[in-house]
């Protein structure tokens, strides 16, 4: 399972300080510890305070210093294409654009850059009044013309990662079922297509919020979700993804297993 | 999922001595924190050493003791059907007897002890020649075949706890793919009947067993599974069983993984 890392965000009030004063060492030691942690991604976001102007300032600093620290891929976490586009001027490599939804007008403004520029996106499955389906087959409509429109601005299958959606189990007791068979019906009716969650809305409300986060980990993990965002320096989580690869049979003689034990990363 | 408390066992060797020395606090210590952490039976286990004289008369002794300590019912836990007898002869309440298996001779031996006393019945997957089949199908067939026996005996269905057995990763990665397979399989074509397993074999030759062994009761309760042979007095591994019946929605409006937090048994 790729991790995105998900601590570069300004809803995080000591990054949110270290971006408004431009503090490069604060930003370059969370970029490296979660590159050392094992993100394949970092997700940027710097959408608070709500000035887009503000926020492309801040991706044309933030990209280039955190790619400086982590030789790794960014997942630019915005809703303006503007800004995305301000973040691919400096990205090295290919960016992961975070994200795009079954909005047509949102589709139409991200998709020709994603095209243009080779991006991977994440794809929500929600509707154009960004309100969530309640059940896995909307969401999976959902998918499906998102797919469409992607193909028709040359972004293939495998570039799309599909967050199904996850809503509390504080809210409703079946939504840790809807979300596993949404990931299911989307690996299935889409092949090729990837999968990817936040999971911790599976907690919202609810105490213990680590443990439960953990359990649905291994859950979406076994069910074939192919990417979290979420925090890579959380050893325990970490932990319950190398077990969740070695049970769900993705680790060839467990051998990632053995080598997460041997560098100590199984300790928590 | 119902607790199948296991640490009251020979095999161990602390709990050896105080059987051979008739150490009565020490089995009822046992006995009361596992039915405190939630246990719904305690194994009882005296096969070690191989006498079932001396076997028939621990249990004499073991049965009434562990009851006076807690108020559930047992799991007795032997090869030997004049073992189960002796203690049948001191239980109170229903019994449940580990194990049986495909083989016509112990059917033969133990279904009708159970059928005339009224018991759940432990059933490995196992064949005549005590071998686990590789395959999910071939362990259905042994379970249909026990199905059948047992009902010939007056055992229903819904006392029977099928073991669909589980072999270690190190031996084979798709051993827990094998176990949820039949597990389904099971529930599937023999409906109403029970699911237990040990879990722990899972991990057997693999370092931080319990990283491992938390994981697969996760996949395994979601799967379905009714009852676990395992350590109740094991927080950790006990929170992850309340998180994942929160998560499979069988915890109505959460409150059983609500009322486990008040209680403090969600801190690790």
């Amino acid at each position: 399972m790729e991790i995105i890392g998900e601590k570069i965000n300004t809803t995080r009030k000591a990054v949110e300080a270290a971006v408004r004063q431009r503090d490069a060492a604060f930003i370059q030691d969370l970029a490296r510890r979660q590159a050392e942690a094992g993100a394949a991604f970092l997700d940027v976001n710097s959408g608070l305070p709500l000035d887009p102007e503000e926020e492309a300032a801040d991706f044309e600093w933030l990209v280039p210093l955190i790619q400086e620290a982590a030789d790794i891929p960014l997942c630019l976490d915005t809703a303006h294409p503007k800004v995305i586009e301000a973040g691919l001027r400096r990205h090295k490599g290919r960016a992961m654009i975070n994200s795009v939804n079954g909005d047509p007008a949102v589709l139409e403004s991200i998709l020709p850059l994603a095209g243009r520029h080779h991006c991977k996106v994440i794809a929500l499955t929600t509707s154009r009044e960004k309100k969530i389906p309640a059940g896995s087959a909307e969401r999976l409509e959902i998918a499906k013309a998102i797919a469409r429109r992607a193909q028709d601005h040359g972004v293939p299958l495998e570039d799309i990662y599909f967050d199904p959606l996850v809503l509390s189990l504080a809210t409703d007791q079946k939504n840790a079922l809807v979300f596993l068979e949404t990931l299911k019906a989307i690996k299935q009716e889409l092949p090729g297509a990837r999968t990817v969650s936040g999971l911790s809305n599976i907690s919202f409300g609810l105490p213990r919020r680590k443990l439960l986060n953990q359990a649905f980990l291994v859950l979406a993990g076994f069910a074939g979700m192919d990417a979290a965002i979420a925090d890579p320096t959380d050893k325990a989580l970490m932990a319950m993804v190398t077990a969740s690869e070695a049970l769900a049979n993705k680790d060839a003689y467990c051998a990632g297993y053995l080598r997460a034990f041997r560098e100590g990363r199984l300790d928590m």
